[in-house]
């Protein structure tokens, strides 16, 4: 079963712009990473600190592995410091374009 | 500037099913519209009445656009009935996987 979600990433003051940076990083890499399907960076026009990333893997098994990636791990560790709160919707994808 | 947001229905009680097949059929006539890179129909596991659609435009235009399609205003028409709340949270997608 498709598992995604949505990751809403409130930012520390004037951090944003950093933030979003190591997430279309992180995105880039997910290239190579055949398990996730979508892994979209988006701001908003009304809410200057927030990130929204939008997520869909095969499955869950495929979104926990990418959690044991070096390359995910070292993501967390630069993000740490502009991250002033993290909230997640849980999705489940049942179909349409761009799965 | 491309376009995005996460659109969140409320559905009646006991009709999201019905309203998920209506949108997968309006997620399947995207794939004919150029303007539209992404509208994935999800589900929620912990709210059976609550469906999101990411959707993603290359710009606000070509949405705009898209809601004077006949297929838009015959789901809109189709999907009232099943429909008690929407909430849209209005996204500017900056990069990622799945773009």
């Amino acid at each position: 079963m498709a598992y995604g979600m949505y990751v809403k990433f409130t930012t520390q003051a004037g951090t944003r712009d950093e933030l979003v940076r190591l997430l279309v990083d992180a995105a880039d890499s997910m290239n190579h990473v055949e398990g996730c399907q979508v892994y979209i960076v988006n701001v908003s026009e009304t809410e200057p600190d927030t990130i929204w990333v939008t997520e869909v893997w095969r499955d869950a098994a495929a979104h926990a592995d990418s959690l044991k990636l070096e390359a995910t791990q070292s993501l967390i560790q630069q993000a740490r410091p502009y991250i002033a709160g993290i909230e997640q919707i849980p999705l489940v994808p049942v179909g349409g374009k761009g799965l």
